[in-house]
């Protein structure tokens, strides 16, 4: 059997985990608590990170370079676009969530307020908190500019980079930090990407200590 | 005329500026302090991050992306394998140097020793810079597994996973915060790549205030 050792608020296991289901391609789930460094994960991943898939025989890591095989191994339905600078902007943006966003908003803000508690570092640094709040508007802004002129984040399609941005986003949606009366569009394009069946077990997801606010798994929230 | 907005020691330019070179696209190169945050340059790049490669008419930024489409527009010579599995391999290393690496090494190293100074941000933190000399020595190891089973990091073949790699301890090395003498086969490969023509305008490179030690554009180091 297929296996993902994830994480729950890890937005990169939540990325691959999208493409998974957007693929139909069933894996059962470990959670996998990586900090701890456990010798049997660094033996899967010896950068200690998840998400790891197992995938037939092949044990695979580093979440963009999983995207990518899975889009060359399984290509209905694609989720990068064949046109070449199309699929340049949905990289752009797949790398602009992964890394800017992420730790820009995502560390600073889930990062305090969740990770320290469950690895016991301490309590939020509430500069942190505030610089992360501060980032979430500029990129809610940054995003409400290009769903004005696209349906989808990358173009008129729904590419990888939705879900890049979907499986940050979600993780902030989970502490309830993102102000989705911000703008209209972007919270148009969260509810589309939520209705999705590909996103129902995130939503399932539950991190003892923190109970999600009710519109966390609410489609019509 | 093509130009790439970079600045000398980041990783990221340096990973873009290889993958230029091999392919035989020649551009101008812009330095750009983008700490200073030029609004002229964030209009380029509002994610504020170097490189930004101006090609033909295309502005375009995130250093994979960029990879990825210069692989699919400029096929000739090859950087990624064809074959899923040796390109899934290929890419998973390119994650592990640009994120795994650069945290845990260059950051620690050439953040604190190098980017402090130049960014006025105050002084080298002691504690990073013993836990990047730490983790240099764990990744030296890491590649000394994988290069005795292979001739490239990825493979038999160079990929950009070498140039991923070169890109980040070309950094280190620039402030001698590599022991060459741990791994006689990372020596060697490092040598190789070190000779190859696209790697010339990197050993060049100056930053004002840090002298690159004489072994540093020494491809006979």
């Amino acid at each position: 059997m297929n296996r993902l050792y994830h994480y729950p608020l890890s937005p990169f296991s939540r990325k691959v985990r999208l493409s998974l289901a957007e693929k139909r391609i069933e894996v059962e789930l470990t959670q996998e608590r990586y900090w701890e460094k456990d010798p049997d994960f660094l033996r899967r991943n010896p950068a200690g990170k998840v998400p790891v898939l197992r995938l037939g025989n092949k044990l695979m890591s580093e979440s963009t370079a999983i995207c990518e095989y899975l889009e060359q191994a399984y290509p209905n339905p694609p989720l990068l676009p064949r046109d070449p600078d199309a699929a340049y902007e949905a990289r752009r943006l797949v790398g602009w969530f992964d890394d800017t966003f992420y730790h820009e908003c995502t560390v600073k803000l889930v990062g305090e307020r969740v990770f320290r508690k469950v690895m016991g570092t301490g309590y939020p640094d509430s500069t942190n908190v505030k610089a992360g709040s501060r980032a979430v508007r500029f990129h809610l802004d940054y995003m409400t500019g290009l769903l004005e002129k696209r349906r989808w984040l990358a173009g008129n399609e729904m590419t990888l980079a939705d879900f890049a941005a979907a499986a940050q986003m979600s993780c902030l949606d989970y502490i309830s930090d993102v102000d989705w009366n911000r703008s209209e569009v972007v919270k148009d394009w969260y509810a589309k990407i939520k209705s999705r069946p590909a996103f129902r077990t995130l939503l399932a997801d539950q991190v003892p200590g923190f109970l999600p606010p009710a519109h966390y798994a609410d489609l019509d929230f």
